[in-house]
């Protein structure tokens, strides 16, 4: 029984990952720099490559479907990259359904990584047995996915819900990648990293030189040893992160917030400061919002794609109306 | 047929409107100043003192609901007020159920006023047409209200859509009155306008000495005029509304947003403002997101309070599958 196998593949920004599933279960993957010299067209034949690779080390003759997690705007019922930022630019241009049946002959789900992410941890992971549920993703971008009284949000334009990184926090801030003024990702992302560190105003001449060098990890690194610099930067930014999770909660009025993202591997630095942060400054009369790290981690947003893939083919075979179709991963019998 | 009246009152915090409604159309109202020295029980003398006017002077026997637009988080399904934002703290303890019905025998509905002046622009005002709308109201305090595809948004605790005057537009910013950091209320609203004249780096010492005596009416007028002060405060201002608007768009992906609010009478120094930030900044590729003014004005949230109770009584008396109610005034059938 093959034919329960998807791929999906989490394009991000810094690391390509592609997985092979089954029934909710990550059964291999491969995970690569993403060519960030490259455009999506010229990226797509190592991804293709290693779709391959995947199938043949598991011996997967047949392809349930196949998946892509995009760091940007699109259109998931007609398959289309709407809007990049900076990244992969020529996606829009690409006929992707095409480029899966071609390939695999296996249907085609295309979706903003961020909201994949936290499609993922709430059927699989962090989000599980709740029914409203914000997920930020702190990466090389910072992205967002809301889940409100059980129902994804996508919004008018498919843009509801996964522009949470393009919230303005600082209206007099930094001038977006987005073309936004003061958003939470020109303030406080990787991609930003660098320009932070330079422009910061109390920030020894010798640690702005260096801006380049440093990633998040580093930040954090030094920042624990006790670097004074490392520390001005790690702090202000898990500020504005709260900041965002305040925003967020706010908004869309969530049981839980997760965070996710290759930082949250210093989430015992991160959570206790965005908790206090919440506690003290939300408003939130009727219940505490939980904050808690993704249980997923750098896998979120596949098991997102199991889902979506599995619940598109499930509604396309057997119309919208169906129940009975189990899609969670303790349901053990077969899918539909 | 006196069945189909129904009085909505507009809990402001500086003005207080009650009107009379009846399929959609306003037919009488009373606009009084709020009681700001008064908590909500004490205020409620003075409102069943304007209810029974407005009845005794239209002739109206009987009343077919009767609602309250407060500027609070709410739970409209209990006709609770669950949290308050200094005003009219003690609402949270009422039993306005039995308030309405001890004096009018009628069914009572109860909801946020920024919420419920959006519901009110999409069924009757600028918002008709449009499936997916959010209203900026911009006045004592800064609300908002969101329909999303054809829903009203509510959330899991009552609170999604309508908290935007509380989405943090700068990090670093003021202390506001609901326990948050840098909220669009705290640095643009009427509450806390002299505060921010007297925080002010830029201004003139005798400008900052008069703060108590400015509105935004002055300062619109004086800025008309030239004055540099007023310029300052009213052009910081407007900037911060279209940050707002901005993250509006970015969370919620409208096809139009409506601005309402007192300070709407200067809708033609605003609106080109904020349209033109709007194109600049926010990330909308798939339509143009109009922004436009209120077309209801004052009473967005009267003509909003009407279309819920009538909402509501169809659903309790005929159940929610029934689909064949009219509920717009261009239905000339009598309700139900």
């Amino acid at each position: 029984m093959n034919m329960k196998y998807i791929i999906a593949v989490d394009l991000g920004g810094t690391i390509t990952k592609v997985g092979l599933l089954r029934n909710g279960e990550l059964v291999d993957y491969v995970k690569m720099p993403s060519r960030q010299d490259l455009d999506m067209t010229a990226s797509l034949p190592e991804i293709e490559n290693a779709i391959d690779f995947l199938l043949n080390s598991n011996g997967v003759k047949r392809l349930f479907g196949v998946g892509i997690a995009f760091p940007g705007l699109v259109n998931n019922k007609k398959s289309i990259i709407i809007s990049t930022n900076e990244k992969y630019d020529d996606g829009v241009e690409l006929d992707l359904d095409r480029w899966a049946d071609e390939h695999w002959g296996a249907p085609f789900y295309i979706d903003n990584d961020a909201r994949l992410a936290a499609i993922g941890e709430w059927q699989y992971g962090s989000g599980r047995g709740y029914d409203s549920v914000v997920m930020m993703t702190i990466g090389t971008g910072i992205g967002s996915g809301v889940i409100m009284n059980g129902e994804v949000m996508y919004g008018k334009h498919f843009q509801a819900g996964s522009l949470g990184g393009h919230f303005v926090v600082d209206y007099k801030g930094r001038l977006c990648s987005c073309g936004n003024k003061g958003c939470v990702e020109a303030l406080s992302s990787s991609f930003f990293l660098h320009k932070i560190i330079k422009d910061h105003a109390c920030l020894s001449p010798s640690f702005k030189m260096s801006s380049q060098n440093y990633d998040f990890k580093e930040i954090f690194q030094l920042a624990e040893q006790g670097n004074r610099d490392a520390l001005l930067v790690r702090n202000e930014c898990i500020e504005i992160w709260g900041a965002a999770v305040i925003n967020f909660i706010h908004a869309y009025d969530p049981e839980v917030v997760i965070l996710g993202g290759g930082i949250m591997n210093s989430h015992k630095v991160i959570v206790p400061y965005i908790e206090e942060r919440v506690s003290k400054f939300a408003w939130t009369p009727s219940a505490k919002v939980s904050v808690v790290v993704s249980s997923l981690g750098d896998y979120a947003a596949l098991y997102g794609l199991e889902y979506c893939l599995r619940k598109k083919i499930k509604d396309e075979v057997f119309g919208k109306s169906s129940v009975s179709c189990p899609l969670k991963p303790s349901d053990s019998a077969p899918l539909c």
